[in-house]
């Protein structure tokens, strides 16, 4: 058999035994979290129809959406068919069979796609074989999948309901550093409420997982409702699209590229001159809140958006003060959100954002059942890891796994270590005896590299003075104990 | 916006809350047990190149691998220059641009995939269309990706190697009761060890976890090297096969039958003879060993096999006594086992097997990197559920998600119970504080609903008068105790 290349999927990756014990870490400590605040687990499976994914990200977004093949056989009759029919039409037209090298011969335009979006003919064709061969598609994200969930089990679910989910979803976009084709998503939502207490929770749930994970972080916190007033008063409502794109590109084109922008889709200079004073807010919160008032004035909008912002920073949160920061140039971008939006950006390194959300109103009204507003935050996992990596936030333990290697003397001791083993493993220490009766030189390398801190010599004179040696494999010390002292012994 | 049809994959399942609760449950017990044992987690991505998995699970395998295609747009440039090109043809031979209906008439064959398998030109076309539309594929198994992940890892490994790995699979089998196409698997391996303490460790794993999870099973073990004596002893090593075949259908066909099949096979009916008296063998594992010696005398496999039973029969296990069943019957099927093999079943219920794994020699020879023995068990945790949930074997604590619900009585109460709650969480208590001041009857019925067991009153009297009312909301009582009782009250 010839030897394989050995590799996997650009994008993708392997997560060997202490970068999975590092990710557990982060997702075990947002679990736990979403638990305390009363979120409820769920996993939706990796594939969903194509319907339930295709036009909910965008045209761009569509075209990033892996889909798979109905069955192990990728042609479905249907295409066979179609298939068959053109190969023999190409046979009688050449009065043979084609050679091989076929495809040398065809002489196609370059903008392949653009001739056959072109032809409704062609493309008719080709979307009908499109949707023969692939009916389901890898999972895009986790909001469409819940949103596609909740309106399934509409009647079965008792509202407000709040769901976490941590599950792995897939994009077909160009691989880069720190943009993978797999990756975590790790969301949690509460959907059927209005109430802002919602809002409240989850800021305290990003204050307290970040605290818990060593990360010191800036919650910020800004109103889509604001930024609707805001587009109101410059040029009117149709401008929020407009002005919500631009102010998004701040942080990366600076201010005077942004009045260049919003110049050219047509706004007055004195809309934005309101702009960039509205940009250049500054100070504390209540400061700020002040000079949004007198920019935004009575807008009805605004007012909500402005209130909303007061109630929720007024509350009593984790820390006793409220870790928000209002940040009046956050946008997020071009989505669903219509309320309150969060952005979560840690304080000792230079990263994106690490996490974020807001309030939508409406998402299962794709799945035909409107009217269930709703609020999430999303935590970006592989970032976390990063900022984690770079400022060594790691606890030490999460780098043990066996914590106990007993070394090997043969069959009689090993009996005798199975025994002990059983006993440790019963009290919860995780301990391992080497597999073969090697050189000791061989059996400590095996501790070395997988970062074992305790080995436990127990050779035939220990076995009868029913006691062992234990060692220390990190600061080099050891210890002759009794067996049952061992039982009792601090790994 | 046309409402769109709202369903999941056929053989795919969402997990609720309750349900993930459960099989998180399985998983960790398990996974808790795998680390005693000194293994550590492995995760590898759910896609793999095409290369990887075609031909390592024969011809029908091959058949359930589900394909992705390369990129949002399901066609290649290849394979859109074909397309174009016969779509040409075909217009140029109908003189117009065939109707949408061109389908209907199109008439071919029923037997398509024959009459595609017979054309060499055809059959050409097609798979060189099917590798260029798709080169990834999900993964069926997590043995193959483990191999593939030692092959590629080779230098940086340290052996023995010993990993976990719980992760969703992907199979395009007709789906039925029991039988998805996305589910999970749990799998530990050592490889590079050829020492038989590796069977005993996995024997031993398959004892606790069962124990800790309450499920009665008997764990059959058996070895591949007495099949291979007992094959070499009637009708030569080549008869392996159809022998294995023949015994691994023993359970459902019965006694006669596989007398029959053998029969047929070209066995004589003194072979036969003996293979009737092998699977009659009865007792003790003590009275087996003795009856397998005596049908397959010296044979060197055979003795190997033998030896290597009693081997691990006579260690020291979690019980004090093997938990281990001789079952000379036992086949596993056909696949890559070469010595001990492993089958476990649940007592009390009526199920296939719930657990099973063996000894193999080289598993990543495929990849390239030869003479890597290992051995592996499986855990079969979609039955494991079942039997649970049939037996009631769950414990109660695993139904609780959110353990107190904090009733909402306005802004000034919600405000006092943040604070209380926020203290609650630090002691690691899950709570939550329903989402608006309803009716007492609204809120009662979403505890019930979402299964919390107590519920707290604070309303202003209560907050005036620093105490609360807990109410037990499954026995139904309630008492009224001090807020600083009710921080170290245990719920």
């Amino acid at each position: 058999m010839a030897k394989v290349s050995v590799s996997i999927p650009q994008g993708t990756r392997d997560f060997g035994p202490d970068v999975v014990r590092k990710r557990n870490y982060i997702f075990n400590t947002i679990k736990t979290v979403f638990e305390l605040y009363g979120f409820q687990p769920l996993e939706t499976p990796a594939m969903e129809n194509l319907d339930t994914l295709m036009g909910k990200y965008g045209e761009e977004g569509d075209k990033l959406i892996f889909r798979v093949l109905d069955s192990g056989n990728p042609f479905s009759n249907e295409f066979l068919k179609v298939f068959v029919k053109l190969i023999e039409i190409e046979k009688n037209r050449l009065g043979f069979a084609p050679s091989i090298d076929i495809f040398s011969f065809l002489q196609v335009d370059e903008h392949l796609n653009n001739l056959i979006n072109s032809d409704p003919f062609k493309k008719y064709y080709l979307n009908r074989i499109k949707n023969e061969v692939s009916g389901k598609a890898l999972k895009y994200d986790l909001t469409i999948p819940f949103a596609r969930y909740v309106a399934m089990n509409y009647g079965k679910l008792s509202f407000p309901f709040k769901r976490y989910q941590i599950q792995p979803v897939w994009r077909a976009d160009r691989p880069q550093k720190g943009r993978y084709r797999e990756f975590y998503q790790c969301d949690a939502d509460i959907v059927g409420s209005t109430s802002l207490l919602n809002e409240v929770e989850l800021a305290n749930i990003y204050a307290t997982v970040f605290e818990k994970l060593g990360i010191k972080v800036e919650i910020k916190i800004n109103s889509r409702k604001i930024l609707t007033a805001l587009a109101e008063i410059c040029g009117g409502a149709d401008k929020m699209l407009d002005i919500t794109i631009a102010i998004d590109k701040l942080d990366k084109i600076g201010l005077e590229k942004v009045k260049e922008e919003l110049l050219q889709k047509g706004l007055t200079k004195d809309q934005i001159i309101v702009i960039e004073k509205y940009l250049s807010i500054e100070g504390s919160n209540e400061e700020k809140l002040l000079q949004i008032k007198n920019i935004i004035g009575n807008n009805e909008s605004g007012s909500k958006g402005t209130s909303e912002l007061e109630y929720i920073l007024n509350f009593p949160l984790t820390t006793h003060r409220s870790p928000l920061t209002i940040d009046f140039t956050l946008a997020r971008g071009l989505n669903y959100y219509t309320g309150i939006i969060f952005e979560v950006k840690a304080k000792d390194v230079q990263m994106g954002s690490i996490g974020g959300g807001g309030r939508y109103d409406d998402l299962t009204g794709l799945f035909g059942v409107p009217n269930i507003p709703g609020v999430g935050i999303s935590f970006g996992v592989d970032r976390i890891y990063d900022v984690m990596e770079e400022l060594k936030l790691f606890p030490e333990q999460v780098h043990t796994g066996t914590q106990v290697l007993f070394f090997n003397f043969g069959d009689v001791e090993s009996k005798a270590a199975f025994n002990i083993m059983h006993q440790l493993r019963t009290n919860n220490v995780r301990c391992e005896l080497y597999h073969e009766p090697a050189k000791f030189d061989k059996q400590f390398k095996y501790a070395e590299k997988k970062n074992i801190p305790f080995a436990v010599i127990m050779g035939s004179k220990e076995i009868e003075e029913k006691n062992c040696v234990v060692k220390d494999l990190r600061i080099g010390g050891q210890q002759t104990i009794s067996l049952n002292d061992l039982l009792n012994y601090k790994f």
